[in-house]
């Protein structure tokens, strides 16, 4: 992922849509997935803002056993049914080897979560693949540890991958981790893949999810992974960094002003 | 400061120039004052690309006891020098009451540097002036101690109080420090007080700068504090974390552009 | 693995030795297996000095994709000949379902390591098992997040967990990490799990292990995770924070007198 | 500071009391003085137990302003009461120059607390006089700037400081801060200045006051410093983190046990 060895930066071919160019790609939806109605309508609305791709957790790893941990089978099957019925191309968190030819059939984008990052069995298994690999910065990952798990897919073969910061651990409790947006320049320099930001996780607050999205796209990054939800004070997980369908529209038309003052698409 | 008892934003007037209003207010010069012809290039430079302040140190608190600590009362004379062949206000760091007579009469803006954001004798000693204060987060001090430092200034009865956003300690070390950008809307949220941001400590890498700045204004800052010199190699101090002349110049440029894009004003 | 459930401390038979009762158990060996004539000489030499396991590493998680991963299968196959020829039980590594019937048969105290500590597919399927597991504290894991994922294990029915504080990562980069022995009565309060301390991953400096060791002891740990090499110039891992045989002597010593100031055997 | 330049110990006489040698120093008492009846009858109790300083704080620099802020000049007058009556040296934060002569004449021990640690005004006043200081470690000061801090105030001339571990600001907050007790090994070895450690500070959590006590003097502390309160429940400042004088007397039984096998006095 050297950028010495490789000056040009990597754009990663999603089922046509560039990740890594000039446009900005948005990858919007729920933390996970909780109803047909639920995934259906999320993903109308993200799509007529303008969203790129659709984003919801099927299997879902949580710090307790006794946590919601997803629709998992159902949850993917619903996945399907709102990409055939939006187009929207789908970002999905894997979590075991177990479902990995459902996620390379179905899947375009394989998300691998914070927890995951220096899962190295898991990222061989995904390097041998040619899927496009959305890697999540561990909550306690330097840059350079982030960089070498990217490595880790690359050396089996597969050079789809997209890296995410999504904020890291840090004494401040305000908010639920710190957004380390220095690091979109850091992983610039550093290398030629694409990086995309997730205020959502990265700030924990859904009122913060805005000012940080537009600060990330300042900063750089090729993208967003924004959670949004058609009821956040109902939802099964991450309600109070979700940001309601119509709030994600008015963020995208500021959105796109701030794109376009920079000379990039969205 | 508690945005419950006061609503509007708190606009400051130093010398006739409004901060934390529509216009983005841009304080940049060097780390320290360091001879006649260094600072007043700088301030000539700096004004030229559009800075509406020129900040610089003379009393240079510094971790080592044999570092250099700055030109003390003949630096403060040549950034008066300074200030008198630009028209730039000054903004310089305060580091001992011996000083504060001299501060009053010939500094804008008095900064209280990160390591005395709990110095609260000289908190209270600067609430009994009614000059503007450039309260500095601590490198380890939470959004909430921060608000609560400009309160022991504001107790004393000064409300012209500035805050300033540069960077945390964390595990990440590939930065000096974490510009953690969510402490400006969160700020936001909880005071009224002006929030900028200093991208030069907040990151330690003088490429980092651009970027960094930009993010800030679109995450919301209501103005920028830059590390300027005119020969960053020979800085005596933080030469690596300042941008050359002409590079400040060019940020100009884009921070234009943006501010323009979420329509304030530079 | 709540106490109030629990009140008594849980002791784990291991291969008829106890951890968690009234002796300290205290786990020796290298980083990592490296060769025949090592590990036998080093699993002597602990033995001899009153170590009751015997610790070493044959599948390695390395940050780095190119870093020595281990000597893998040989490697077990070492540990093996190791434990026939000193009677010392085996503590070492998993990273992979791959070869879990093997450790099961062969291994006495399955690891679970840091980076790990979420990896929840792994978890559960150790939880299927009866086998007592050392599950490590990730970097970067609150003691509520290291106790929620012993719950992984504990909701598939196995209870034989021992818990382990091997440092956090902290703004101090004097040491590798920050061993925080706070951990040990924290956990001792809410739970009747064993806690062993490592102190040569908790501080990363060799010199360090025997202060941090005797300090763990007397902070309340029921255990020890100790690196020694015959060789550490030459270690192909983490040489720089193994002690030789003979300063795992003197530490033993030492150990034994305030062991038994405390009231506990070793 | 440097241990290269001065390899003995430095053994520091404070009204008699040696600490830096064979014998554990231990300073306890409230976190700030309340009245006449508490800090005679604390002294009095902890003197009893064996306690060869007493701690208690006139001046209390807190994170807001409306926080109780000490009895000042009153309470002052207390403690020098309580040392008449008890014969127990003084330890007591200074928080401003205006107070020093009162400090010179009266208290044994000048704690600078670890707000001020990098105020460096404070630090070179203090330098010049021949006091024992107590420089505490900043919450999120590395061990590197702890002895920069102490060599501001040695190279005034002042070689009387004796300094202090009270625990750094990481993600963790189960606890108030997380105690660092590898910073002892890694102060002693790249200095000669004597180490204590504030296990109260340190946790924030009365019930782990003693076993980080125990394990701060196993890893080589050359003393204490513990809050002891008669009424933790109704104190002013820090009851969470203070323990009751009859803990205190059993805390100093288990500690005797331990120092002695360390071949160390009491």
């Amino acid at each position: 992922m050297n950028r010495t060895n490789h000056p040009h930066n990597t754009e990663i071919n999603v089922a046509g849509n560039l990740v890594g160019g000039k446009k900005i790609a948005v990858m919007a939806g729920p933390c996970s997935v909780e109803s047909r109605e639920q995934i259906l309508s999320i993903a109308k609305d993200v799509k007529k803002s303008g969203a790129t791709f659709l984003r919801g957790g099927a299997f879902k790893p949580r710090t307790s056993p006794y946590s919601f941990q997803g629709l998992k089978e159902e949850g993917l099957e619903l996945l399907k049914l709102a990409k055939k019925e939006t187009g929207l191309p789908l970002v999905t968190e894997i979590t075991s080897m177990e479902y990995l030819d459902e996620y390379i059939e179905n899947v375009d984008i394989i998300q691998v979560g914070a927890r995951n990052m220096q899962n190295y069995e898991l990222l061989k298994q995904l390097g041998k693949t040619r899927k496009p690999i959305l890697l999540k910065r561990g909550f306690s990952s330097t840059i350079e540890e982030l960089l070498m798990s990217a490595e880790y897919i690359m050396v089996e073969g597969n050079e789809n991958i997209i890296l995410c910061e999504r904020g890291i651990r840090t004494f401040e409790n305000f908010t639920r981790n710190t957004l380390d947006l220095s690091a979109i320049p850091a992983i610039k320099k550093l290398s030629h893949l694409p990086v995309v930001v997730d205020p959502s996780h990265g700030t924990g607050i859904w009122w913060m999810v805005e000012p940080m999205a537009l600060a990330a796209v300042a900063a750089g990054a090729d993208g967003l992974l924004i959670e949004v939800h058609n009821d956040p004070e109902n939802a099964l997980c991450d309600g109070i960094q979700s940001i309601k369908t119509d709030k994600f529209a008015s963020l995208m038309q500021k959105l796109k002003l701030i794109v376009e003052s920079l000379g990039r698409e969205i």
